[in-house]
């Protein structure tokens, strides 16, 4: 199951990151405790609306913008993530692995 | 400032209405309570990640795509409460109005 709340965490790393910028100095920008700030970023904690308003305010961001990012990530983690269809001969040679492995 | 919970709401109430269903029979398919379900889509009430995860499997939606959704939503949002640049004239009329007023 993906969680928004790590994908999200990711991303808002990696754009303060991309932006050169501590948790001290975006937590400021934001006006939200550190605390709080980097227990979001590790995806341990949800975000509420208005923590999300402000920490993108912080990274001058708008909440579109953050979005999008975030649909992106979590579009490229349901891709490395999606079940794998077997071609139709591998079910024969999986039923031999059965047989020789009883 | 734009809240994500009121605009994450009204998707998936669209969504649900959408596909002619009830909130009885999303939450059954999600397996949520229906009270829960109602306050997300009235925005009252922050979903959690495990929750959205169900609700998307209960819309037959994928993350990503709930996601790409809102974010067109909050992008039309972000353009009807944009503030408004008036033109420089404006800012003399402004002065005499006021001036009227005192």
């Amino acid at each position: 199951m993906i969680l928004l709340r790590h994908e999200l965490g990711e991303v808002l790393r990696e754009a303060r990151r991309a932006q050169g910028r501590t948790l001290r100095d975006v937590a400021g920008s934001a006006a939200v405790s550190l605390g709080y700030l980097s227990e979001i970023e590790r995806g341990t904690k949800e975000a509420s609306s208005e923590l999300l308003a402000s920490v993108c305010d912080g990274l001058g961001l708008s909440l579109s913008e953050l979005l999008g990012l975030v649909q992106d990530r979590v579009e490229h983690v349901e891709t490395l993530t999606a079940p794998v269809t077997l071609p139709v001969g591998a079910s024969a040679d999986a039923e031999h692995v059965s047989a020789s492995a009883a």
